[in-house]
């Protein structure tokens, strides 16, 4: 397999893209991170989401601290190539660090953002490092 | 109601965040578009999804030309306030200026991008302009 399928997405000029997550189950979007060449690259090689993390500038393999990997399940392309879209199976069914299962459990009502999902695991549980 | 939901978001320098537009009745996601303080304080006020064109550099009322407006269900952000999650209820069931569903009708397959959508209306019956 060439690396010719990279090519077609629009990297930006920072070299990343936005990449939205999906439950593959309740289909729930999960996340939104940031993806470079590499990363996307990764995530196919390996079948587990990769991202490049913007405040620690590297390569962040999800869920290599907390074990909560993404399995990928499909990944698709938006029509001006420039977003990138993940069905994953969520690995312990959490995807934030906070240790919900969304990151988007903050819901706006009447003028105020409410939390609406419960925490699944404590943090101090989930990053013992 | 006041606007100091607004500042709860962290808006980039350039004053804009992603936001992500799912289906509220099949769970697709629709778009990854960018909305500026006006855009969400409009999409609010109206209950129809209203964005920031970066090409247009205005404020764009998602199918003020198709008709494919997106009314919204719910508003969320994520854990690091710098995304706006929304859930709409898609007009015409199409979001894609394509003319299809959603916006993300490429697929990675065998390391090629396949088209899997149909094109449920022609752009040309759509944008009549």
């Amino acid at each position: 397999m060439t690396d010719s399928w990279l090519n077609k997405v629009n990297w930006a000029q920072d070299g990343l893209v936005p990449a939205v997550t999906q439950d593959a189950a309740g289909g729930r979007v999960l996340t939104l991170a940031w993806m470079n060449r590499e990363a996307l690259k990764r995530t196919v090689q390996t079948g587990e989401a990769h991202y490049w993390s913007r405040s620690r500038k590297k390569i962040w393999h999800k869920g290599e601290e907390s074990g909560h990997v993404q399995k990928v399940r499909s990944i698709r392309l938006d029509c001006d190539e420039d977003v990138i879209l993940l069905e994953v199976e969520q690995t312990g069914g959490i995807a934030c660090h906070t240790g919900r299962h969304s990151c988007f459990f903050q819901k706006l009502v009447d003028g105020k953002w409410v939390e609406t999902e419960p925490v699944l695991k404590d943090p101090k549980e989930i990053y013992k490092k």
